[in-house]
């Protein structure tokens, strides 16, 4: 039987668990990566030459890379940042790299098609957007001395880590021009994977670009949303598991999706409570212990690739 | 007929025009490279991590690239340098490349060896020495207002531009140690290329490393060297192309050369001064019309290509 293909949505960490997880389970993935990084090595790039931020579009193409002796090793080199704290201190290498394929090749998707073929990727890794984006948020008590405040915080970095309760995100440039290969791609997909991810910063930004909305809302492809393994988070201060789905449905309200996949320990009580959100999304709730016993609040990657397989199938 | 290994020995612009001189000669290549320089993108990178200078390695790699279309693009991300005036501007990708690689290896011949992977390389390059090296010169008229006094001029970028003229350069530290694989090469060579390239800080600091000097002396390759296409350079001011032997026979008196290789158009006169001295150091002089025309100053690669095969025919 031909394997699925799979369109996984995301960002940082958790983008790249899940493209580790779906490695066993089919030979056909393509990442989409949020572009809206503007903090470290990254944020950097952006502001000496106004790129599309390369770093959790490295750390994509290093989850999918060959495990020959070739690929690992060039793996390595492009994950290894320069020590120090002088002007390349801190900068990763495949940062680097990216940008530099992309000023000689004028062509963001040449650039990481060419870094993939030389980790030997495993599948392909497209930016969810041809510009940089800025994510700005509404936030109430963002001050924390002023805890009723409604107020904007702008910047992936700010909107991660406040302490405040985000009410919703929004993107600069609004709309920003979707990737048109990521379109197809999930157009053309068996199954798109939302999640798991920062959830304001990884992964609601594909649903701000009207033209990857749209693509989700139409493509023929089964829809699965992968909750984190963490619910309390800078980002989502507050925010159950349920809360998750809601706030999900409020940035797409056309969005129908076919399965939530949750690792129990997430679920308050009995659960009654996010079956329904997700029902009312259109989907069913499938429990799957995936948690990493080894370091707690990440997945275990075979673990997540079992529940991918026992849902696809 | 088995074909000649080569040992290539020079630095900048000379060594890469000699690497691909020989490519149609012979694919048993070895580069050995001097890690003076202290100026550009190599400069800034031996100030921030105290490595070796890796521009002249990677200019080196680059000459010797496949002409695949795979080398090509590579070559052409490595050769890459990043606009502008920034902490990343002026930096060359290939030097940001390999610095990662000495970092994350702890070893600059693996690193090299496997950029030399990366770009289907047709051949090896070695630096000259595993630690970095300063380049000191003794210059009479450094400073134009006291034509007649002899100062110190220290760094290869002060060196090679000075207005005065070089009487004889030293190395620091002294001596450094050599890149072991580098003496092997001479030993194992059949042949071993001097210059050309800029006098006295990409020629001349080879015979600098005593153990790279004695190798050269002792080995049982024929030694050929190459003058240079411009005599009267920053660095060699007033020096006729014998002024140049006389000065590389001053600072390695037990060297014995093979073959002195000169473009007609740097010789002067009848050309008697220059074949004595090449004589005095055991060498047969031989003429070669090898400028580029199109170019003037540099050497034309095909025309260089046949110069090699005729001399070691």
């Amino acid at each position: 039987m031909k394997r699925p293909a799979v369109a996984a949505l995301g960002g940082g960490h958790g983008l790249a668990a899940s493209l580790q997880a779906l490695q066993p389970v089919t030979d056909r993935i393509t990442a989409i990566v949020t572009v809206a990084d503007d903090g470290g090595s990254s944020g950097r790039l952006r502001e000496e030459f106004d790129i599309l931020p390369p770093g959790d579009l490295r750390m994509a193409l290093s989850a999918l890379c060959s495990s020959s002796e070739w690929g690992l090793q060039w793996r390595d080199a492009l994950q290894h940042r320069f020590p120090g704290e002088g002007p390349l201190g801190g900068h990763a290498l495949g940062n680097l790299l990216i940008a530099s394929l992309w000023d000689l090749l004028g062509d963001p998707v040449a650039g990481l098609d060419l870094v993939g073929r030389l980790l030997g990727a495993h599948g392909r890794v497209l930016p969810m957007a041809v510009e940089p984006v800025r994510i700005a948020a509404t936030v109430v008590g963002a001050d924390p001395a002023r805890p009723e405040d409604v107020t904007d915080v702008v910047g992936q970095v700010q909107v991660a880590t406040t302490p405040g309760r985000v009410l919703s995100v929004r993107l600069d440039p609004d709309p920003p021009t979707a990737c048109p290969e990521a379109v197809q791609a999930i157009l053309d997909a068996d199954w798109v994977i939302l999640g798991p991810g920062s959830w304001f910063t990884s992964v609601m930004p594909h649903l701000l670009v009207p033209e990857l909305r749209d693509a989700l809302v139409h493509t023929r492809a089964r829809r699965m949303l992968a909750l984190n393994m963490v619910m309390n988070t800078g980002e989502t201060t507050g925010f159950s598991a349920s809360d998750h789905l809601e706030v999900l449905a409020a940035h797409a309200p056309d969005l129908h999706l076919d399965v939530v996949l949750a690792d129990p320990s997430v679920v308050d009580g009995d659960g009654d409570q996010i079956s329904d959100t997700a029902a009312a999304m259109g989907a069913e709730l499938v429990y799957s212990s995936v948690a990493d016993p080894d370091q707690p609040g990440t997945h275990d990657t075979l673990r997540l690739a079992a529940a991918y397989r026992d849902v696809m199938e």
